[in-house]
C-alpha cells in the first residue's frame, strides 16, 4: 500500500508556492504494537498553517523540512493493533498532509459514534469551532445588549463567532470582502449587518454601523480593518486577537496598530488566546455546540475541495478569499 | 487681590510654546455662598495635561480656548463661605494653573489632618501615587516571582510602579535615559536593575536583562520600545498601558506596536486603564501608601521648580527627560 504525502521541502518567503512543497509516494512502513493505520479522508485547512512554515518559536514548533505537513484530518481506522481503535472506527487527529497515517492513538478521537458527516469534525465541532466558541466566551466576554464586531464574517471561525453572539442577544455586525459572501453573511449566518471591505469608504462604513460604538471586536484579519475599529471601541471593550490573515504572507514587517492609545483612553484591552489552551474543555464545547446545531441555532459551510496533489494551489485560497466558510480537503 | 492665570490661548501643532498660553493678572471675583477661596501653593505637571489640549473626545473634554489650564494642586483656603473648608485648611483638588482658584469643594479633600508636606499629595499621595497602584496591581496583577519591566522608570509613576513591584516579591527592571537616572532608579529607588535607553544596542540589553523573558511590562512610552519589549513577553503576560509620553507630541500619526502579533502567540493583554476610574478607592490606596512610606519601603521624589511665570517652559520638561520623580511647580 503506498502513502500519498505532501511534506515542506523549502520555507516560503511570503506567499507559499510549488516550490513549498514534495508532493511523493511513498511505502507505508508495518505497524507496531499499539499503532493502527488511518486512512485519511479529510484535511483541515487553517491560515494558522501559514506560520507553521516559519522558522520562528511560537506555540507550536515549526514544521520542520522534509516533514509532512501539519494538519488537523479526519479519517478511518484500516488496521489496527490498538485494541482502542477499531478497524472501521471514524477518528479525528493531526495526521498531516497526506493520503494514510499511522498513530498510536495520541490526541486522536473516535467520532464513530455522533453520527454527524465527518467534515463537521473539522468546522464548527472541531478547532475552527473551539476557536470561535473560547474565543468569544472566555476572552470577548460578551454580555447580552453589547455590540460585536467580526472581521473575516464568511470564513470558517468568523461565521460561528457571529452566530454564538447573535445567540448571545448582542447585536452583530460582520466585516466580508465583496457582496456575494456580505449577503451570504446576513441571509445565511443571520448577522444584522455585514460591512464590504472591498467597497468604498469603509471607514465611513464602519462609522454608521456602529452608532452605539463596539464593545468588542473579533479581529481575524489585523491591518487596516483593526485600526479603523479601534477608533470605534467603547468603555471596557475587549479587542479579541484571534488572527491576522492580512499579515501572514507578509514579506515586511506589518505596521502595528497606530490607533493602540485607543485602549487607554477607552479602558480597553487587546487580547490573545490559542486554542489548544483550552482542550480540557473541547467536549464540552462541542456538545453544546452540536445542542446548537440541532437546533437550528448555528449552521457550518465548509468549502470542499478535492485531490491531494491540488493541496499547494487550494493552501493559497486561505488567503486570496476565495472561499466561503471552512476550507477542506477531500483526500 | 489679583490672580496670576495660564490660560489656553491656542491649540499646539507639536510641541506647547510660548504661543500656546495667555499669561495675564486678572481680578478675583467675590465668593457666593458655599464657595471659598484657595491660595494655590503646588501645581501637578502630569504628561497626560498634553493630551487636554487636543480637541478630540477622551476620557476629559479638553481644555477650551480661553480657559485656565486645568492641574491638580494643593493650597490653602484663604477665605471661605463654606463650613466643611475653614480658612487655614490645606487641601488638594483641581485648581488648575493659578494663583488662587474658587471652589465650592467639589473633588477636594482637606489634607491638614496628615501633617506631611503638601507636595507629597501630587505625587506619591496624589494622582500619580493612585495611577502606580491601581495600574500594576488592578491591572498588572503581579505575582511574586514574576519578572516586570518598567518604562519611564524614574519617572513619577514609573519610580512607584517599580517600587510597589518589588514589595510584592517581583523582579524589577527599569529603563531609562542615561547613566544618573539608572543609577537613581537602582541606588535610591532599589530596582534590581535598569537598562539606559540611550545607549546603544537597547534591544540587546533588554534581551539581556529579562532571561526568563517579561510577564508584566507597564509603558509609560510607547514606541519603540514598547515593541522591543512585545519581542519578549512570556505566556500570559499583561502588558499594561498607562502612557506613551514618546507620542504625545507627535504631529504625525506614530506607528503602532508592530509586534502585536506577539499577544496572539503568547495569549498576552495589552490593556489601558484611566486613574479617575478607581476615585471610590482613592483613599484605601492612599493609606496603604502612606504605610509603605512611613515604613521607608516607597520613597518618593519630587522634582521643584517655581515660579507661574515659568509654567510654559517647565511644562515641556515633561517630555525633555530634563527631570527626575515627579515634577512640581512651585507658585
Amino acid at each position: 500500500m503506498l502513502n500519498n504525502t505532501v511534506r515542506l521541502k523549502q520555507r516560503p518567503y511570503g506567499f507559499t508556492d510549488k516550490n513549498t512543497w514534495n508532493i511523493s509516494e511513498e511505502d507505508l512502513p508495518e505497524l507496531k504494537d499499539n499503532e493502527f493505520l488511518v486512512k485519511v479522508n479529510y484535511i483541515s485547512l487553517d491560515p494558522a498553517m501559514r506560520g507553521w512554515l516559519d522558522d520562528v518559536k511560537s506555540y507550536l514548533p515549526p514544521v520542520q523540512i522534509g516533514e509532512v505537513m501539519r494538519a488537523g484530518n479526519t479519517g478511518e481506522v484500516v488496521k489496527s493493533n490498538n485494541p482502542k481503535f477499531k478497524v472501521g472506527a471514524k477518528v479525528m487527529g493531526w495526521f498531516g498532509v497526506q493520503s494514510y497515517a499511522v498513530s498510536e492513538g495520541k490526541q486522536v478521537l473516535d467520532i464513530s459514534q455522533f453520527g454527524l458527516p465527518e467534515e463537521k469534525f473539522l468546522s464548527v465541532l472541531g478547532m475552527t469551532g473551539y476557536t470561535a466558541y473560547f474565543g468569544l466566551l472566555d476572552v470577548g466576554l460578551p454580555k447580552s445588549g453589547e455590540t460585536i464586531v467580526v472581521s473575516g464574517a464568511a470564513g470558517a471561525v468568523g461565521s460561528i463567532v457571529g452566530q454564538i453572539a447573535k445567540l448571545k442577544g448582542l447585536t452583530v455586525i460582520g466585516i466580508a470582502g465583496g457582496k456575494e459572501k456580505c449577503d451570504h453573511v446576513v441571509n445565511d449566518l443571520g448577522f444584522d449587518t455585514c460591512i464590504d471591505y472591498k467597497g468604498m469608504d469603509v471607514m465611513k462604513k464602519i462609522y454608521e454601523h456602529t452608532p452605539k460604538g463596539v464593545d468588542i471586536y473579533f479581529d481575524n484579519v489585523g491591518g487596516e480593518i483593526l485600526d479603523a475599529i479601534l477608533t470605534r471601541i467603547n468603555k471596557r471593550a475587549r479587542v479579541v486577537i484571534c488572527g491576522a490573515i492580512s499579515q501572514y504572507n507578509a514579506t515586511s514587517r506589518p505596521s502595528g496598530p497606530k490607533n493602540y492609545l485607543s485602549l487607554l483612553v477607552n479602558r480597553a484591552r487587546m487580547e490573545g488566546f490559542i486554542v489548544l489552551d483550552y482542550a480540557d474543555r473541547y467536549q464540552a464545547a462541542a456538545m453544546e455546540m452540536a445542542q446548537w446545531m440541532a437546533e437550528g441555532k448555528i449552521k457550518s459551510f465548509e468549502h470542499m475541495e478535492e485531490g491531494l496533489e491540488n493541496f499547494p494551489e487550494i493552501f493559497n485560497r486561505l488567503f486570496s478569499g476565495e472561499k466561503r466558510g471552512k476550507l477542506v480537503l477531500k483526500v
